[in-house]
């Protein structure tokens, strides 16, 4: 059952936003570039439905992917790269392309008060929050185990969930109807049901002190998440590279933090990039088109979608992993795949009146 | 985890309704001994809500005390007597009862011919068939254990939720809503979530002919309620108790040929109450009194809500017995009983539009 131990998603969305060039170089299949070209700038109201349903999929296909690769590359063995730098590596990756982007539509529109880097103080302020929270939420990650093991950690992360939908609401008063609230009720229920098993029920005995960092670290999480929804959406018009640009900038520098913090002496002894294997490459690769993913359905969907779309993605990754590594699915699996599945439909059905 | 072990209840459904003797030795408070006398001839449509809500919550109390009672026979250490004669018991109790409450009747409210025990063949042709069905079932119940041992049996009983929503649909052509069908879902998952424990992915490995014999069992039990349903129903002004009365007339014949086919030399040599003992009596008073509450339950609400209230049962024997008996309950009950929470909540809000 090694696909629960999927490694925390929540560090690629440290920061927000899309690379275009990255989606560029391989549109998805039935939309043309020249309308991806303009989600740059405003978007196009007619095509607002598939682009959210393009980077709602994109999002399911690369988290999925993201943990098999992790599956993966613990059976070819060793996993003794620093874990900070890679994370610093993605930030910087994520960084360039959306450089790499801006440089694109600059030459194509040219430079406008939406596409260009500079931006005002006030601007720039908020940016800083999100990877702050997500730094000290990964730091206390490290503390949270001298109370819960590995398999209750997974089980209590399904807290984000919640977490998410109530500062949703509370922050950016979207409102969820009745039967949205009890499908996202389900949808956490039933991801933990799909991750049960024989060791689960350890979680019941997790000290107070375990119980309340694993909540702090879930309103860390959910707040972080829902901030960096409401920095995007607060300048629709605001190209999203440059948005990508100052949250990624944030996020490298809050990485070196972590670096100097945990892995200081490794780096100098070692070197930056020790232990780095190709696979290494491709899961630095995989976080950061994930974390291009999750900005993309900041700005074009929400984080209730993005909940819904990490949690198919696990699901997914189960049932890959059933022919990829000869993993059991277990009646548990198949209880909680079913809640999360009716929970889906309700959340669709469920649409507020307005 | 005995909890789960709880014997089959559908036993007690073998036949239909409510002896009102029965209750006016101890009427619910709140309701006066008054209203309830009339519930023989026609239903008050005002206190229609709260006689359903009254008759629900006397099954769930007396189901979930039957389970108790169960384990409590077990801990007492032998259970030694044969079931099919105390299912004859049973049967016979609450024939007795009936009667009884009908000569109330006639004192009080004269013979009419809504509560006559006379009755045409075109009437009672239709009595022997649920009864039939459950004896089917229970001999049907020796042979499945064959495949499947008696957690995985306890698993499987779920599929009753299931044929019992889409024999009520396609039988009695009453429609849920979409939420009512997602949430009827969420209750099957959600019971069984509840009594997950560390053998039940055993019953993934239930070889075909178990599992058709699991639906099938499924489907007869299912019948068997839908049927009574539509019996009782059929004719509204008839006296419940005189509806009872033939129904359980049937069913103490049906159950009499399973003492024959089973049991016959173990009565003969040992006599037909061998083997009783004062907590037998109290489980054949307990089983007696459900059946009359499921039989209240056909009459005044219907098979939808006998699931929803024989499940919340199921919950609560399991939390009653970590008082009585110091069981543990599992992260798995948590989860389930969650699932099962939100779906009475959405099956309540579901409501179809009219």
């Amino acid at each position: 059952m090694e696909y629960r131990k999927i490694k925390d998603q929540e560090k690629d969305g440290n920061v927000g936003e899309d690379d275009l060039e990255g989606l560029h170089g391989k549109p998805p299949s039935g939309v043309p570039v020249n309308s991806m070209a303009s989600f740059g700038g405003s978007s196009i109201v007619g095509s607002k439905w598939k682009l959210k349903s393009i980077v709602t999929m994109a999002l399911t296909l690369l988290t999925s992917s993201q943990a098999i690769l992790i599956v993966w590359s613990k059976r070819a063995g060793k996993y003794d790269y620093s874990v900070t730098t890679a994370n610093f590596s993605v930030e910087a990756l994520k960084c360039a392309l959306s450089l790499a982007a801006l440089g694109r539509i600059w030459k194509n529109e040219g430079v406008t008060e939406d596409n260009r880097l500079y931006t005002s103080l006030d601007e720039v302020i908020v940016y800083p929050i999100p990877a702050a929270l997500y730094l000290v939420k990964n730091l206390l990650q490290y503390y949270i185990f001298a109370y819960v093991d590995a398999p209750g950690y997974q089980i209590l992360k399904n807290l984000n969930i919640i977490s998410t939908g109530v500062l949703y609401r509370i922050i950016l008063k979207k409102k969820l109807s009745e039967i949205q609230w009890a499908a996202f009720i389900l949808l956490c229920m039933g991801c933990t049901t799909a991750q049960l098993n024989s060791s689960s029920d350890h979680v019941l005995q997790t000290p107070f002190q375990g119980l309340m960092m694993a909540i702090i670290m879930a309103l860390l999480s959910g707040f972080a998440g829902v901030y960096t929804e409401a920095i995007i959406k607060k300048r629709p018009s605001r190209n999203i590279n440059v948005q990508n640009f100052w949250l990624y900038v944030f996020g490298m520098a809050f990485n070196a933090v972590a670096i100097f913090i945990q892995d200081f002496d490794a780096v100098m002894n070692k070197g930056f990039f020790h232990g780095y294997s190709l696979i290494t490459t491709c899961m630095i690769l995989n976080h950061a088109l994930s974390g291009i993913a999750v900005s993309m359905v900041m700005k074009y969907a929400d984080n209730i979608v993005k909940v819904y779309s990490t949690s198919v993605a696990m699901l997914l990754t189960a049932v890959v992993s059933v022919f990829l590594f000869g993993f059991h699915l277990s009646l548990a699996f198949f209880l909680g795949s079913t809640v999360v599945s009716v929970s889906i439909y309700l959340h669709s059905i469920g649409k507020p009146q307005r």
